[in-house]
């Protein structure tokens, strides 16, 4: 039976941490909230006081009888069954502990154009977002970039992977990363190439793999918008 | 051989959901940075080009040979090992999302007083940090809380734990949110009380816990300052 994963129709998201595992695995699964009546089916399952195990918030996969929500949760159990992750514990444990980090990450980024409240519309909190936004360029995205170019230089597997001799679930995720910067902050984004060579490689590495390269050229792939995590406010670029 | 905590010396922070987990366990462990030379060691590894799997920041866990980091990936590992989550696979993935969940909320309650930048002062940011405070209190607090209150009540198994039949160190780390909440907005925290009570009885319930009670009582117990995650700014409290 084909996976389900529910998440928002109209942005990438954290959802598309997800996608692109699924992709990259060529499993079969339906995007339930871009197929009709799928958001009220989302909704019902959000709501539905019934479930013993309910998820907090979007994504969430059905796979089989079990519902599994938390971005990093769902690609452990993804990466496991279709090896996207090492086959040890000790590796897949520093996979799911990468995939941590990017998660710490990507709400650095989205709270640098809402760093008062998702509730609130952009313009409402624009000034904050500017001190904030400075603050990502100058210093965590640094920080971020430069660990995870550390991680791929110590790798002892030199197939160019964060960790082990294959592409695991981290890698499509820090690829996410990449190109969603590039689109947020296309200026920065320069700047932060020239120091980080290999991050860079392995986002060149995984776009060129055939089923990530199929996924982005298909309209299952969601353009990057305003509305999802990486936003592209020029103000904000510095 | 106990295990070695890494993590700093003068607050609770994230490595307290880890200190719960162990303590409870009845574990031995070394909190290295509160040691003679611990912080020059925890630097070291933290600047240690050479190691193949580094961590991004503390808390990281040596347990043998390995080195682990990402507070919910430490409880993962621990978890499984001591009796600290479900027997059953399905089981043990609720946990973790459970996990992850507090852990996106320890990012809120960290940022309600520090929305622009962890390297600026408080009082560099304290306006913006009462908007984002009130969006926290308002709005965001009442989610996450109805979020678990709505766990407990539908855990079929009725011993008043988040999940299965016995306490998770998910249930020792929202222990841990409901204590520290209490300590930075004690005003607040009344009022969420009142439409919370299983989450309440689950506090009582793991404070009783003899391991935990003595773990409280001892001097290995950090008292929460502002420094930490948990701070008192009055006029955060609405």
């Amino acid at each position: 039976m084909a996976y389900e994963l529910f998440y928002w129709p109209n942005i990438q998201g954290r959802g598309e941490y997800v996608r692109l595992a699924l992709e990259d695995a060529g499993e079969a699964y339906v995007d339930v909230a871009r197929e009709k009546g799928g958001m009220k089916r989302m909704t019902a399952l959000l709501d539905d006081a019934k479930l013993a195990q309910p998820p907090f918030a979007p994504p969430f996969l059905r796979a089989g009888r079990r519902l599994i929500a938390q971005t990093a949760n769902i690609l452990l159990f993804l990466g496991e069954r279709h090896g996207l992750a090492p086959r040890d514990e000790a590796g897949r444990c520093f996979t799911h502990q990468l995939q941590l980090t990017i998660a710490d990450l990507v709400v650095e980024i989205h709270d640098s154009h809402h760093p008062i409240a998702s509730g609130l519309y952009y313009e409402d909190q624009e000034s904050e977002a500017k001190r904030r936004a400075e603050d990502l360029r100058r210093n965590r995205l640094p920080k971020f970039l430069g660990y995870f170019e550390r991680v791929l230089a110590s790798n002892p597997r030199k197939g160019g992977w964060l960790t082990g001799a294959r592409a695991t679930y981290a890698d499509l995720s820090l690829f996410q990363i990449v190109t969603g910067l590039r689109y947020a902050f296309p200026t920065a984004s320069k700047r932060l190439a020239r120091k980080h060579p290999r991050v860079i490689e392995l986002h060149d590495r995984v776009a060129a793999r055939p089923r990530i390269a199929a996924y982005l050229a298909s309209p299952r792939r969601i353009a990057f918008n305003q509305e999802g995590i990486f936003r592209h406010y020029p103000e904000l670029d510095g």
